[in-house]
């Protein structure tokens, strides 16, 4: 399973070097359309990849309103390019069936109704069977309309979204499965075969400055990225410091062992309504065994590893771990500059560990593992930039719409593809979510 | 499918009524456990044939805290045999799996904790295959101990319960489906090669008399018989008449038509609030269709046969038809003064219909379709007898613990199996509850 | 303000032993109507009593749903008369607000739209000063219109039905209001000149047998009754024992102490779901003080009364209690043939107690305190007698709505007002109700 | 009541403005205390004054978790002195009641444990004069204290901080009352005297032109300011255009009458599920009247008066009006940009109109009403400042911990006291909250 597994993710990572650029880009489309076409096979087959290892039922739960069955995200990845590909750009093409549309769609209201978000699990028809066959049906359909040379640019454009939008549900895939199998008392695992986590120890942690001024953040528009990360506009910074690594699973401990999660002091108000109500008492998949804790994996349950990036964490754990701290979380702005220059490299889904683990060695820049591991939360609200106009139509309703009430998180995760991620790239939840692999990089005020 | 399934079904009648005597009874425990051991089998396999048209995906899903999933009914069934025979009387029984008690435990505190119940649909693990063979390991082992000549009496009174047990979870395996098929806007089939509904039309409605005075109830002892169906006692009665048949749905689309779910002076005060609360405009599984109505069967979608019996309502709804018909609901004692004397025969599981259906003929006595078809709502609580007594230790909790606010059902419906059924069987279920094969039989005060 | 409250109960008892017979007595209505007018003063008077001791804040609040403010029962049991007597009955009556018969409906679905129950907390105007004035413009009403000499039978009885329905309505005022004072931490009592509990000890509780075989309950039609105390009916009764007297503070601190709460096994489920979800650890109103308990009553905190009766349980802790106690809960019919030649005395509200205390001597009938102190739970579903029907119109809602799911309690609590009480009297509530003052008498089956 | 409500509010002005400087500034304590003891019996006469037309009932309720009783306000805002003033820095300070801290802390948790916040409208006691009398008492000791000539500076720091407190508490009082009077369906004034609305047209909606470039935002330091307003720092804003004036009811109608409550693509997701879930149809307070909508006020039930300021809108509303426009809201260093220069000036509580209503003529400055009438929503959340630094103990939790999920306004309402409001002043509520003067001023990005 592991060999071909990664193989499929390896081809992802060369093929999308190959697409380069995006949306303004003015390559003739025919060289375009091929070089999706690779990177859209490879794409696909890294989804089912993803949920091979998952038995139909594995496949069919839903273990909260938030998290959706793996079959459906399945089934859901491969409606968006028939709605927003083959249905509109595709003059010949026949919808595999008429119910789907209002099975998988998620959220376009403007594509019409559909299927209550809480309600996926129970949808045991379509079986995984069929799900296969309508995903190996589009991507027949999607191939012969990019061989058949007449896509326009638009509609490319609209493709390699899908590409991206695939590429997020890859992720949750991972995170929805890996919260449905722990609501089970034998704990099973996603995968048995995972790597053990190294007893590399984490390098120390330093606070690397960052200078204030204006500075410009947002898509440079050299590659796809999404509205939301449009336009690129400027702000005005004050000095400032970042962590050199995330913050730990020893530093999170010492967290929950000097009583963190009783001290109101150190929580926002709403935080520790949460940790009230919730019962929370240490990081999600967490458990306590004897006197210390074991973690909840895709592999299974193990030891916690004590050097590897704390995870599973909500915006409010990470901002109460900031306070204890001394010190606060960045905004999304200051870890873009941060960033800004740094390949996209680290610790994600290509290589094969699911899950996060101390860097093995130091990099060459100032701050270690900014891209995967764990989504890192920022202080910033998800908002709309200066300027941002969503698309037209039912796309434009792909990221505006939910702009309030969520945090923006950076710099991917250890179940994110490479492919995916860029600097500019603002992924958002709500600051309860803590299913995510998400963590938190200190920050503190220069002045 | 549909004939195999039959002949199972077909086998366990004629078992059934092959045993014969239960817990007073005097013979040979080595005969006994030969017949039990037929028994068993029989209602074993007749579980599985129920099971066999579901994918492990529709096997999987629970619906609402009230249902379970098919494969939890086939795991807990098998439980039932370990916890409670093999556990205690064979003394060699190395149990399939640690965790399965805690999984596949019910409700009874006494043998320890559990998985809480409306989670049960999130149990992915163990797979429909591993259950499957769970239920072969316990069976093979409890063949081997009913063979080996050992069993005591009271042990196999535990089978024999175990047997009446995993028929109730037959009809529920039935009903549960239903309901989580019924979640799907695809409105899936249990099985596509149902029978056609008859054009046969319902019986005129009589109402026959009943004689008032000192009566006996419950359990006479002739063969096995709940707990909560002794001790047979005496009650005085009034004179009524209770209807010849059960209402139609002809008879309930005139309540619907007329008001019926819009006059609170129909309703118990309880029942209006739930008709308000949950938006109840006619029975469960109705569904518009144009001017009329069409309903959700084991089958799928089929146009209401107005002549079968009306199906699918709550107390509340029972309750408040009788009313807009000038009626009651008899009472439980009433009931079984009527059906006392009657063959337990009629459209039951083993006919093959799996849906309520107009009595093709009348029968001899006054009262059609007393067994079989739908369970009739009565007026009366659930409630201790005089003089009852749980059994002791654990299966005392089999019963005695629910007799609060819910009420008696009685005479099984088109999915209860034959031998498990009598004149003095009490079903229950809350007065709120829709998703059972539940219907109404009129009643009137003499004078 | 003690003596004149006194006196004002004083005159209900000795006013409503006069008027004597109730509705199928063929005395002259001149007569009946101008003691019925002395039993109304009598009865409004008493009510205004109650309410007396409380500010216009304390009479505003409203703790849960289940309870009203004192204001809206003040407000509510007057437009009873309004709208059931003076608008019916005497023809130039105007109503005194045209949106009090909306504010002041309680449930009668037959009479119009009504607030929201769980709204009536926030109706702070009208202002009670409005409130006692239309009081006062009422009575006067009622009062002409009874001196007027023009009064049916039929308009009567309603007129007799709305003081019995004031008289249930304060023994509410007090409950809830001993509710909602529970629900602030300083924990204020309702009259700070309570007398002091005695020192009295509880008699030695012993089991009096009752005889099996036909009784007759209900009515027997010798003077007012509610309609679900009728038809009286004959039953078949086993034997049977009842407690002497009911279980006291004691007892239940036993049950307590022997971790009654905590054992499932005393508990029907629906019971123990309960006690979980609720965190409930001990009656109502008692908090741990020390190693002890203290009590909240109408007049504060206080040390428990070990040789009180206990009260303030739910029917659940009353059955856990009675399984703990190796007993059952009577029947409601066993209750009554205990209590019918019994006369209706005892700790009941005009005795100035308001709070169950120890019989002050034994009684000469086998049975202490079945009248008073508290409300004893029976086993027995509230449930229409057999040949039960409402009343037609309105009225018919007063009892018939509300008979599912609840359950009878009998004989009176140190709050009710003696005249109103009867043997078959028939109280009712739902089995995790516990506001009340409820208690428990033992009983046992005798074969 | 009008003549001497309107003198205690200007006396609050005048004060004010005699005080002068706040934190930073150098005067001599004595001074500073001998105007601060004017100013605070200035503040309180005006918290006497709005709920002077209240009954004690009024008083009493609390209509929803986010909203207090007004007694629990008059309590509260007098426990802040007591609690940070008194007990801190007058050596000889006795607590009026040992209790009152446990029911009159809101949410310092460095303080102690609290009455939980939604049963705040339980408390009937202390009743409303003792209420009054715990007013007078702490006043009269902090009066003395301040008279005492021995205040330091941090003490009078707090002092301060606790009018503007009170005046917080000011604006809450009339909009908590509203919102109770409003579930009250006799739809009760609080006061029947308020002036009518004047037949003012609204001015032309224009948009005027704010420059791109860096600014500074955040308090001057010239006075009393939050610590959320801290620290003045840079900003960078592209240009922008803010409309002359909010959005007016007639502009409203027209998002409502073009079916823009039923429109998702309008909306924010979270926002259009608010709508569903609550069944929005207009803004919080309109009803219909046959054809078109009558407003419930502080003084009853009125017109819709179409040339004033849109009101109680929530967040959503606000932004999906916006949208509806073609505009979107501003950010709040937008907003603080065109108000820097403006006077504090407008429809502010001492003008006695306690509604939003038409600006009587254009002023000078572009932008009409920034000030009063309406809160406006911006599209920032609310965050820390760059350098935000909370008060150290208990003081620190007045603004900090709620810096998550919440949306600023800017500019004060027809309820908010004058000398409480500056340019800078961050207003705060959830996205849902609609009980509050908010409404809306569009804005456009210029490029």
């Amino acid at each position: 399973m592991g060999p071909s597994w990664t193989s499929a993710f390896g081809v992802v990572d060369s093929t999308a070097a190959q697409i380069g650029p995006g949306r303004r880009r003015g390559g003739p489309d025919a060289a375009r359309a091929a070089a999706l076409l690779d990177r859209f096979l490879s794409v696909r087959r890294a989804t089912a990849a993803l949920a091979a290892p998952l038995s139909a039922e594995d496949q069919q739960v839903q273990s909260m309103p938030d998290a959706s069955p793996v079959k459906w995200h399945l089934a859901h990845t491969t409606w968006f390019f028939e709605e927003f590909v083959l249905s509109r750009a595709a003059p010949e093409y026949r919808r595999f069936h008429p119910r789907y549309a209002y099975l998988f769609n998620s959220y376009y209201e403007a594509v019409g109704p559909r299927h209550e978000r809480p309600r996926r699990g129970l949808l045991t028809r379509p079986a995984l069977a069929e799900v296969s066959a309508y995903r190996a049906f589009v991507e027949e359909r999607v191939a012969e309309w990019l061989r058949g040379g007449r896509c326009g640019e638009a509609d490319l454009d609209v493709l390699e979204l899908g590409l991206h939008h695939e590429q997020q549900h890859q992720e949750l895939v991972l995170t929805d499965v890996k919260h449905a199998l722990f609501q089970n008392p034998l704990r099973p695992a996603w995968r048995e075969d995972l790597p053990d986590p190294t007893g590399t120890a984490a390098p120390p942690l330093t606070f690397k400055a960052l200078p204030g001024g204006v500075a410009e953040v947002g898509d440079p528009g050299e590659g796809f990225a999404f509205d939301n990360e449009r336009p690129r506009h400027r702000v005005w910074l004050e000095p400032c410091a970042l962590a050199s690594r995330p913050a730990t699973n020893a530093e999170l401990l010492a967290f929950v062992e000097e009583g963190g999660y009783r001290r109101p002091e150190l929580w926002l108000s709403d935080g520790f309504a949460a940790v009230r109500a919730r019962g929370w008492e240490a990081p999600l998949y967490w458990e306590r065994d004897g006197a210390g804790f074991v973690e909840f994996t895709l592999g299974g349950l193990r030891p916690l590893d004590l050097a590897a990036p704390a995870s599973h964490l909500s915006f409010y754990e990470a901002d109460a771990f900031a306070r204890f701290s001394g010190a606060r979380l960045p905004t999304e702005e200051e870890w873009e500059l941060a960033a800004r220059d740094e390949p996209v490299a680290g610790n994600l889904v290509e290589g094969g560990r699911f899950h996060p683990c101390a860097a093995a060695a130091e990099g060459e820049g100032p701050f270690a593992q900014l891209f995967g591991d764990v989504w890192e939360w920022t202080r910033s609200a998800y908002a709309p930039y200066p300027g941002f106009t969503p698309a037209p139509g039912a796309l434009g309703e792909y990221n505006g719409k939910f702009m309030v009430s969520q945090v923006v998180l950076r710099g991917g995760s250890c179940v994110t593809p490479t492919s995916h991620l860029r600097p500019t790239y603002r992924n958002f939840f709500y600051p309860d979510a803590r299913w995510q692999f998400a963590g938190v990089r200190l920050a503190k005020d220069l002045r």
